[in-house]
C-alpha cells in the first residue's frame, strides 16, 4: 500500500525528519511518500500559520487522490486541514495529533502532551476537546522550543525535562509528544522515562495502515462526504468542480 | 468608528446583501465596508472550501489593519478563519455564527438553528461546541437549500416552514439563521413566528460596535496573540513577517 | 430608547456607581434610569442575600414594564432574579455576570474572573455552568474584599494585584470584574494590566442597546414566557394575576 | 428528631397533602411538621413563582432554626430557596427534586421525569444539570396539568398515562414524579407501572432523617456557610445582622 | 428489615468492622448481617482485586436472594460487583461510595475524597464519573495508606492530615472518606475538623433502610434487570440458570 | 509477534469465529491464539455475566504474560475485564468495543452502534462515555437478537436492516458492529450500506500490532501498574503474590 506523509510547513528539513520516522515503522509492503506543500509557512505555531498550511494540505490530498494514495497522514499537531483532506480522500486520513490522542488513550487511562511554545497549548487543547479525549489528558505541557530549533543540542534536555516532570506530578501512565519535529525523539524518552511515550507521526502511520488492511476508508455519507461542486474564482480557479 | 464587514466567499451579490444587511442596522457613526476575497470559492458548503476561504479572510484582516478598521465581522456561519483574523487583529472580530449563538443565548434558555444543507449541520454542531454553548441549543436544522439558491422565491417558504416545525417541536425560546445570506429575512420571520429570529450578521455588527465603544479589543496575550515572526515561502511568501 | 439599570441591592451609592458607569457608555439616544428596590440587603453576598434580592428585582421590572422601558440591566454579579426579570419583560433582559462572560468569550479562548469574597466563587462558577461558558473560564479568583469596601482606598490594589496574578499564572487573554460595584475599575485595569478587563455593567448596556436595535426582545415561547395567571397571598398579594 | 417540611406555596390543601405523605414514611421517633409561607404564590409554575416562593422558604427557615429544627425538607420541585435554606440552617436541607433524583440514580442507570406543565420542564432540567444528574435522567415529560388541578379525577389518568410512556419508551429502570403535589401518587404508580415510582417528598424525608441520624449537617464551609452580617432596609429590614 | 452489609474482600476484621459501623447507625428495627466471600484478594487495591471481589459480591447477593434480604450494601470504596448485584437483587443495593457521594452532595455544593492509597485515586474518580457526580468533588486525595494498614496507629494522624489539608485548600463544604476500613472514624474527623466527614458504609445502610422504608428497590425494567437464563461452564457451572 | 485474542465468553464456536476473524486481517508474521476461559457464562448478556467473564479474562492474561504475548485483544464488546489485565500485562490489551470506537471515530464525525439485545445497550454507553467518545455516537441501537443466534440465517437480515436505518437515520459517517460474534459481517455489509462497518474483533488485532510495532506497551506508572502483592483465599488462593 502507497501512504502519504504529508508535512504541512514547508521546512524541507523536517519533511525528511518526519519521512525517515514513517520509513522506520512501516510495514514491509507499505510505501511511504513524504510531501511538503510548495507554498506556506516553514513552521505552523500561530492559527494564522495554520489557515495557510491547511489549503497547502489540500492541494496535496487532491493530488493525492490523482495519484492514488491509498491512506494519509497529516504530520503537524495542530491537525490543519484534517477535516478538508478526508473530504478529498476516499481512504483513511489521520492527524498526528488525533493519532497521539488515541494511542496514548489505548495505553494508560490518563496521559499528558508535551508540546513546543505556550501558544500552542490551546491549540492542542482545542484538538482535545473536538475529538472527546480531554477528559483522558491530564495537562499540556509547554517545553518553550521553537520549533526549528528542536534539533539543536538544547533541545533534548528540555524536551526530556518537561516528560519527566509530567511523568512525576501529573499522575499519568502515558505521554504524547505534541510536535512532528519530535518524531525521532519517542523510543529515547521512552527508555529513559520508563513510560510509554507516543510519537504521532508513527502512530499515524501504524493506524493508517490498519485502517487500510481492515477495508475501512474515510465515511463518504457523514461530514466526510465529498464536497459539492463549485466555482472558485482568482488564484484558486482551479478548484473549480462541477457535477459529473 | 469604521467595521469591515468580510464575507468570506466570492459571491459579489452575497458580499451586497450581507453589506446591506449590516448598515441597515449600524449606529449613526459607523462606517461598514463590506469586502470579499479575490481568490477562493463562490459558497462555502464544505471544509475544503472553508480552507480556501480562511486563508481570503486572513488577507483581508491583514490589509484591513493596515487601513485602521476597529473592528471586523466574518459573514460566513462557519465562522471560518476566525482565529487567524483574531491574531492579526487588534480591534474585535467576531463571526456571525459565534455572534447569533450569543445573542440567542440572552435572549433565550434554548435556540434552535436554521441552516441551509444538510452537510453543514455538523459544522455548525462542531462551532456550538467549540464556543460552549452546545447545552444552549435544542437542535441544529436543515432547510436544504443551497447557499446560491437563498434568494430564490422557494427559498423563503422552506426556510419559513423549517422555522416554524422548530417552534412547534423544540420547546424553544429562539430560532438562530444559519446562513449569512439568510441576512435580510430575520425581521419579516421574527413578526410572521412570533419569536425572536437571530441573524448573525446583525448580531456581530452591533456586538463588534459595542465592543469597540466599550474600548475592548482581541486579547493579545492568550491565543489571540499576534502571530511569531516566520519565513513564509512560494506563492503565500509576502506573508513573511520578522521581529520588529 | 430606555434602558432600567437595576442595582438589586439596596445601597444608593452603589445605584450611582453603576447608573454612572452606564451612562458612559450609553449611545446618544439611549436613557439610562438606574434604580434600586426599596426593601433588601444593602449587598449582595450570600444566597440568603440573592433570594430577598431577587423580588426587588422582579418588583422593578414588573413596575419597568408598566414605564414601558425597551430593556433591563441587572447590575450584580450574582444575577438575582434574572429568569423571573425575563418572564416579566417584552424586551431585552441581561445580567451583568451573563454580560461579562458573553463579551470575554468574544474577546479572548479564555478568560477569568476576579471576583469580590471567596464565598461568592461557587456563585460565579453555578452561572458559567449555567450559562455553558464554563470552559472558557480558567479560574475564578476571590480579592477578598467585601462589597461595600470597593471604595477604600485599598481596594483598587488588592484588586488589580489579584488580576495581575491571572494574568500572569492563567494563561488568559480576558479578564472579568465579578462585581458590579468595580464597574468604573475597567477602563484603568485594562491599560495598566495590557489585557481586556471586562465589567459587567457596562457590557450589559452595549449588549442591551444592540439587542433592542435589532428588535431582538425575550422570547416569550420557550422558559420567558409570561407566567400563568395566579393567585398571591399575603403581603405579596398584589402579584396576583388573572387571565386576561 | 424534628424535620420540617417546608411547603412552599401557599396552598393549605397542598401542605395538608405533603404533610400527609411524609408522615405517611416517617420513622416512629421523627416528628414531622408541616409549614407554608404566609406570603406568596398559590402553587409554582413560573420563574416569577419561584422568586416570591424562595423569600418565604428562607423566613421559614429563619424560623424554623430558632424552633430548634432538626432538619428540613422544601416540598417544591423546583426547589426554591433551597441554597438559601442551607445556609441559614445547621441540619440537613433538601429539595424534593434533589432528593429524588438521587434516590432515582441509586435504583436505577437511567431514570425519566414525569412533571406538570411543558413550562416547568427547563426549570427540572436545570436542576438535573445543577447537581450534577442530567446524564442519569433520560427525559423530563409534561403530563400537562395545572399543579392545583392534580386533585381533579382526571388528573391521575393523565399522569399514569404519561408515565406509561416513559417507561415503554425512554428504556428506563425508574421513574420521578415532578411536583410535590404528585406526592401520594407513588405507590399506586409503582403497583400499577412495575417500576419503581419516586417521589420527592418521601425521599427527602427519609433522607433527611438519615443525615440527621448519621450526625450529618450543612457544610458551613462551603457555599452553605451562614451568611455575613448585613444591614437590609424597608420591609426585610428585620433580616438585618449583625457579627456577634 | 433485613440488611445484608457485603464486604468484598476476604478481611474477616474489615468485615467486623464494617459491620460494627454499620449496627452503630441501623434503625431498631433493622438487622445487619455482615458477610464477606470465602474467596479472594484481603484487601482491595488494583483492578485484578476487583474482578476478583465481584464474583465474591455476586454469589454473596445470589445467596441473600434465597435468604429473603431486603436490601444490600457493597462496603469496598471501588463499588466492585455493584452493577452485578443491581441485577441479581429485588431490593435496592448501594455501593459504599456511590452512597457517600451522594450524601456528600446534599450536604454541600462541593467535596473531596481522601482515599488510601495514589493508585486508587483513577477508581475513585471513574466512579465520579459514572455516577455523574464528577462536578460535585473538588478533588481524590491519597492519604497513601495501605487498607491493611488503616488499623495502625499512625494512620488516623495521616488521615486527618489529609482531611484537613482538603478542608484548608478545596474551598469544600463536606468531606468523603475513601474506604471501608475508615468507617469507625467519621465521627471524631467530623468533630476535629469542623465540617461533615462522610462514610460510606453507615451512609449506604441508613439510604437503603430509606429506600426500603419507601417501599423502593432495583428497577427490573432497565440495565437492573435480571440476568437471562444462560449455561455457565466449569467451576462456575452452578450459574447456569433456565428460563422459567 | 504473538496476539492473544481472548474470547471472554466460553462458547467454542465463537472463539473459533474470533479467531478467523483476527487471522483474516493479522500482518504476515503475527501469530494469532484465540482462547476462551475454562469457566463461565456462554454468552456475555449482563453484568452478572461480565463479572464472570472478568475473572476468565484475567486468568488468561495472567497465563499469557508466562507464554510471554505481546499483546491481547479481548473479544466481547462489553470490554469486561479490560482493566485488570491491562494492570497484569506488559505488552497493549485492547478491548474490542474500544478498538471500534477508536477507529470510527477515525474515519468519520458521528458514527452509531448496532447491538445484539437492548439490554447492553447501556452497557455500551457506559464504555462510550468511559472512554471520553461519548459525543461521536449518535445512538446506539439494537439488532435484538440473542449472541448464540447470530450465526442463524434471519441474524444477517435484522443487523443490516438495523444498520440500514442507523445510516439512513442518524446522519453518521461509519457503523460500528456491537458484538464480538459479528466479526464476520463487516466486509459485506460496508459493501452492500456503502458507508464503512467496523468490527472490533480485527480493528484491535490491527491496533494492537501497531503499538508492538511502535514499541508501546502497556503504560505501568499509571492505573495500568502491576498490581501490589497480595493474599488471596478460597478458591482463588493461587493469585496470591509476594513482593519480589
Amino acid at each position: 500500500m502507497r501512504i502519504c506523509v504529508i508535512n504541512p510547513n514547508t521546512s524541507a528539513a523536517m519533511t525528511e525528519t518526519i519521512g525517515r520516522a514513517a520509513r522506520r515503522v512501516a510495514a514491509a509492503g507499505t510505501e511511504i511518500v513524504a510531501q511538503q506543500p510548495d507554498a506556506g509557512p516553514e513552521s505552523i505555531e500561530s492559527h494564522v500559520d495554520e489557515a495557510f498550511a491547511a489549503v497547502g494540505v489540500a492541494e496535496l490530498a487532491r493530488r493525492g487522490e490523482l495519484l492514488g494514495f491509498d491512506g494519509y497522514v497529516l504530520a503537524c499537531f495542530g491537525d490543519p486541514g484534517l477535516l478538508a483532506a478526508r473530504e478529498l480522500a476516499k481512504g483513511p486520513v489521520l492527524g498526528i495529533a488525533e493519532a497521539a490522542f488515541h494511542a496514548a488513550s489505548m495505553l494508560a487511562g490518563r496521559f499528558s502532551v508535551v508540546t513546543t511554545l505556550a501558544r500552542t497549548v490551546p491549540i492542542a487543547e482545542h484538538l482535545l476537546h473536538a475529538y472527546g479525549l480531554e477528559r483522558r489528558c491530564v495537562r499540556v505541557r509547554a517545553a518553550e522550543i521553537p520549533v526549528l530549533d528542536l534539533e539543536t543540542p538544547a533541545a533534548y534536555a528540555r524536551i526530556a525535562g518537561e516528560c519527566r516532570r509530567a511523568r512525576d506530578e501529573d499522575g499519568i501512565g502515558a505521554l504524547v509528544l505534541g510536535c512532528g519535529g519530535m518524531a525521532e525523539l519517542a523510543p529515547e524518552l521512552s527508555r529513559e522515562l520508563g513510560l510509554p511515550v507516543v510519537d504521532g507521526v508513527t502512530a499515524a502511520v501504524k493506524f493508517v495502515e490498519s485502517l487500510i488492511a481492515l477495508g475501512l476508508g474515510t465515511g463518504k455519507t457523514g461530514d466526510g462526504a465529498y464536497p459539492p461542486p463549485k466555482r472558485y474564482v482568482g488564484r484558486f480557479a482551479d478548484w473549480t468542480t462541477t457535477a459529473c
